[in-house]
């Protein structure tokens, strides 16, 4: 059995070396352009390019690094037979959730204004935090939405969420359908984004739905920065409907010196952090299933390539 | 039935009103030091004067608005047959959880690092957490310790509890008395306080304590600032074995603004602000009580004056 790896990682044998140990009987092959066909079964990826698919005819499945599939679905060479599989969790929905907790205790605890009043030795003691005035809402209730919303639910925010196919999770309000956007829209202060990017989801998050939010309006996007219409972002922090942005993702990662968001009041900035492909467990789950599907079982996580995700 | 309120807020009112609406037939007074005896029945208190019990020699039980009763125990005439209430939970708890989560996952996620970096328009990504580097240590295992721990246990970050007595806590290991404390302080890189203070605890945590902490090791106060030996939190930071800590409770409160933590790199410090009293679920708490007490029945939250919390 042959296993390519075809992620541009700066040091491969961090990924291949673990491989190994999973699949000893594997061939392990990093994977680069121009590579003549090696005639592999199996391919770990993130971002290909076009050629592998060209080179790679024989490939059994392909394994995203990642929970979101779009830097393939981009291709117009993926064949449509191939099974795609994304990574479920390993590791990424706590870390998510976790990245959101922390902005959102930080925005409704008052945590930036105990910093800056420590810088000038002040003690100075702000009115407790009111629950009920930091409704949250969950875009996409996928694993990681799912994980985020419980955690905040765990932490006693009001908790909203919606999908685009209806969920029940405890102690979450879940809303679905376009039909039941606007609703979940006017329950909600801090909007967290983590819907996978389709032909649907492109610039979802526009001047309009930031309009519909709660005033005081909170935006963490940890989705794709295609999610995000850019300047209807920066015009609703500027008209003060929304106060603060949190943006982990960007339409062009790294986001451009020159781009405007560096300079924008109100916005925190990260350099697509929110959740880190962990190796070890990656790289076990990836190859317990090609272990399952050299046995010929199912495995789960397989894409539905028309629905996008 | 006569109720006073005895906690030296500047609008005794926004309590007053509260108390009224849960017990319609009682009689609300607002007690000053030098006030003639009104011959009450039930005291809500915070730090309380001596001459609160001098004046009031009727009082069926007294109830404290916090969890700490340090403030009620270090007076000299409070009558040891006087039932003591605590308040339990109303909130609190995930106040402080929220607060410590804060804190660790700012700590383990380089928050500090990327919020001086966006500074910067700089785009560097760090490398990813490793939760077995980041093991959390909890001190106290009352209501608050507990949802601190369980709180970050759900974040998946390895956690430690340590109490006087025996606890079991699903997803903590939980190390009892002192014949464990050097154990639990050896797992423990995060070490977060939520300890009741007593003649015991009192300035447990000293340099011995802090050198026994993994490297690199963090403090999170959130008991008292009784249980800190001041100078040696500073000199442990200074030799770098403690890394950072988190202090939102102090011998003097406010900090004085001489005091050297102001100046401390490594330290952050908020004005008491972990957990707040929050007046509607502290009022319906301690009304249901007196309630329950006038029909003759149990309270939960008595005090143990020999034990200490």
């Amino acid at each position: 059995m042959k296993v390519i790896f075809a992620a541009y990682d700066p040091q491969p044998q961090r990924w291949t070396n673990l491989i190994a140990e999973q699949l000893p009987d594997a061939e392990i092959i990093v994977w680069e352009p121009g590579m003549a066909p090696t005639g592999a079964d199996y391919a770990l990826v993130w971002q290909p390019a076009e050629a592998l698919f060209e080179a790679e005819r024989q490939l059994k499945a392909v394994f995203n690094l990642g929970a979101g599939i779009d830097g393939l679905l981009r291709l117009r060479n993926l064949p449509p037979a191939l099974p795609v599989v994304r990574l479920e969790d390993a590791g990424m929905s706590v870390q998510m959730a976790e990245y959101v907790a922390y902005h959102v205790i930080g925005a409704s605890r008052d945590m930036d204004l105990y910093r800056s009043q420590q810088a000038d030795s002040q003690w100075k003691i702000h009115r407790p935090i009111k629950r009920s005035e930091w409704p949250v809402g969950v875009l996409g209730l996928g694993h990681i939405g799912k994980r985020v919303a419980q955690t905040l639910a765990g932490l006693e925010y009001p908790v909203h969420g919606w999908a685009r196919t209806a969920h029940d999770i405890e102690g979450v309000r879940c809303h679905a359908g376009q039909a039941e956007l606007d609703t979940f829209l006017q329950s909600t202060r801090v909007l967290v984004n983590t819907l996978p990017l389709t032909d649907e989801t492109r610039d979802l998050i526009d001047y309009r739905l930031l309009g519909r939010l709660r005033p005081g309006a909170m935006l963490i996007n940890v989705g794709r920065g295609e999610h995000l219409v850019d300047e209807d972002l920066i015009r609703a922090l500027a008209e003060g409907h929304v106060t603060r942005a949190v943006l982990d993702v960007f339409r062009q990662e790294p986001l451009p010196g020159e781009h405007p968001f560096w300079r924008t009041p109100g916005l925190t900035i990260t350099p697509h952090i929110s959740a880190r492909t962990l190796r070890d467990a990656t790289v076990e789950q990836i190859c317990g299933k090609i272990r399952a599907l050299e046995a010929g079982q199912q495995v789960s996580g397989v894409v539905d390539l028309g629905r996008g995700y």
